[in-house]
């Protein structure tokens, strides 16, 4: 055997139809890409992201950057969390990396051993389980409950994390939610806190979507964890439009031991893989700096993706078998399938037969660990979100019990 | 325990200086860097890199490309090596990765299960190791004998591979070689190749140097391998200057069941962490399809090296304690000292108090399994470089026993 046992873990769901998709354009179909959360494809990032990133080639900084990442890039990280959450970090303490989808691959490499736990959301972002597994832990799962706008019931959390032998190593939470959209309130956070504290569990929050809210006021976890060892992750693909430029960012604000040794691992592991793309750090750092024009874009940009997504929830209700509410954040609607008046059996192969007879590609639910739902990126323009929800409608109307 | 058990074997003895460097940096003394082997600090990229990078700014290439990489930069690289070495093979069998860094990661992550080997190369790129420890795996190390130009001896390590119980999983080469920059012959890539099918160990073969030899032609393992399970790892790093790209590949052209395993995981493992940089990749492409231009380019770009590394093989030799031969290739040197004559006891002080007492950062040749030397990166220019050795000599005319 060449492979090793646990790579067998390693997938990716939101991009495993991908080579249908491919065979089928290439073969001359329309294929709509309703499955990766890319707002590039629709839109534009700042201006000042795009004048600074040729600023940077033309000033040839094609050189490594430091393991950690350029330091203009982290300081205005450190400003932009001064601004936006009053969090005081010092830059050294923010490690700059290549996506989220490198930091999932940290924070398991430095945490999990065989048998270890985590404490993750149900339905949760794909890349998150394979990378858990891979280690040979185990989820423990904290579910969303549907009926209540897929609010987490933290007493319940609690009981599950009491019943553990062994304490799960960290607990993850991402907020804004992918799929769901729901945000988790000041009071929900801070009861997930005190789990963190009474388990003395290592908190984790990726906040990829904290600038992407439609409704209410988002609070970040450094608003509440004050003293409790934790970790954010964010970064530049979805408020700055720059999912290519593959730039995540790890913040550790707090100095006590468990904070001191996940940071430290971190950065071992930085120094490992080199460094990111070193000119797009310096484009980032540009288009952070920029906050007035960031406002700007962002208002406009918010004010954009609310209406595709207004949009995309209506279409979704007129389809009979399909249910959804309008979420409070980021651009996905996830909703329930009702598979009784189909007579296709289960999500995965809805989605498959989806993408071959009507050339419109969405991930199935059970990808995020919610079989019986669909998940639907509602970031394509008016027109292409109607093409696309004519074919679904289409499809489920061929798909219906006779 | 926070961290995982394993996680402890992460770390990169290359950079593992770098905070001291950079806090004498922040106090005001003029740190001399011998220690990446990062031509883009003291060269540029191929004109032709750099319009193409700018030119997909413009056209907003920022959204993220397919998992194997962009199409029109993995065709380039088929075509490159249809070119330079006549191997036919399709496009779709190369995978673009974040610099070989990352690569080495997938080559562990998918192959390695505790107690698992693999062969490598003594002295080695440092990172090759604790990719290796960190999944449980140990090296079956192949000794390179520095007296005879630092040369493999087949014969040993066909005994070496003999003995074990267990079949490695891989077998490891870097031709031309870091840190040593000896080159392998055809004949010996045969007997390698012939040790591969005796024993149907999986071969892999780091060329990022194969474009930087100054003297005699390079030959690369698909020149030899043909029927035989393999990968070829290459990048943009080196002969590019454009390390900060973060942009390497790895090249199957074989279709054997080991090959098509370790290929479809490596798409799993890329898959899973979405893409990599997306314009830096369509400049890449452009860089490689200007072929004419980067002869050219690569012509001078030698030519200067090889002044470097003339000079400082001849600086090297004379300090007392310091032996070392001009290189075949790269840009490293990597001397014997004698220790002796000094007072310092090994390596690792040695290169610890270099820094400290004379702001000229080397590597310890214990990060490369070979302790008793010193790695030294010749890629800066003339006055640099007499800087930096007359700084080396005034440290061992100290450390000299009276």
């Amino acid at each position: 055997m060449l492979l090793s046992k646990n790579s067998k873990f390693v997938e990716n769901p939101i991009r495993k139809l991908d080579l249908i998709a491919e065979k089928l354009s290439r073969e001359g179909k329309n294929v709509i890409k309703l499955n990766t959360g890319d707002p590039a494809r629709y839109f534009s990032p700042p201006k000042s992201l795009e004048k600074a990133y040729i600023k940077a080639i033309k000033e040839k900084k094609f050189f490594y950057s430091s393991s950690l990442g350029v330091r203009e890039l982290r300081e205005e990280i450190a400003k932009r969390y001064k601004r936006d959450y009053n969090l005081e970090v010092n830059e050294d303490r923010i490690i700059i990396a290549q996506g989220i989808s490198e930091l999932i691959y940290f924070l398991n490499a430095s945490t999990i051993d065989k048998k270890d736990s985590a404490v993750l959301f149900k339905p949760f972002y794909p890349p998150y389980l394979p990378n858990l597994f891979f280690f040979g832990g185990k989820p423990l799962f904290s579910e969303l409950d549907e009926e209540k706008d897929w609010q987490l019931d933290t007493d319940n959390l609690r009981r599950k994390i009491k019943r553990e032998k062994k304490k799960p190593k960290y607990l993850l939470i991402i907020n804004p939610n992918n799929p769901t959209g729901s945000v988790l309130d000041r009071k929900k956070l801070e009861e997930i806190v005190e789990i963190a504290k009474d388990f003395d569990i290592f908190l984790v929050s990726d906040e990829i979507y904290d600038e992407l809210v439609y409704e209410g006021k988002f609070t970040s976890i450094c608003e509440v964890a004050k003293g409790v060892p934790y970790v954010i992750f964010n970064g530049a693909s979805k408020s700055y439009v720059a999912t290519g430029l593959r730039l995540g960012y790890a913040i550790f604000p707090e100095e006590d031991k468990k904070s001191e040794e996940l940071y430290k691992k971190f950065v071992d592991f930085a120094s490992l893989r080199l460094c990111c793309n070193t000119p797009a750090q310096y484009a980032f750092a540009e288009a952070l700096k920029n906050e007035k024009e960031h406002k700007v874009f962002l208002k406009k940009f918010l004010r954009e993706l609310n209406k595709r997504i207004e949009l995309s929830t209506k279409l979704t209700n007129e389809i009979e078998c399909l249910k959804v509410k309008k979420p409070k954040a980021a651009f996905y609607l996830f909703p329930k399938v009702d598979f009784s008046k189909l007579k296709v059996k289960d999500d995965k192969k809805l989605v498959e037969e989806l993408l071959i007879s009507k050339h419109v590609q969405v991930v199935d639910g059970s990808g995020f660990g919610s079989p019986g739902h669909i998940r639907i990126v509602t970031l394509a323009d008016e027109e292409t979100l109607k093409e696309a929800f004519q074919r679904i409608s289409e499809f489920f109307k061929e798909k219906e019990n006779s």
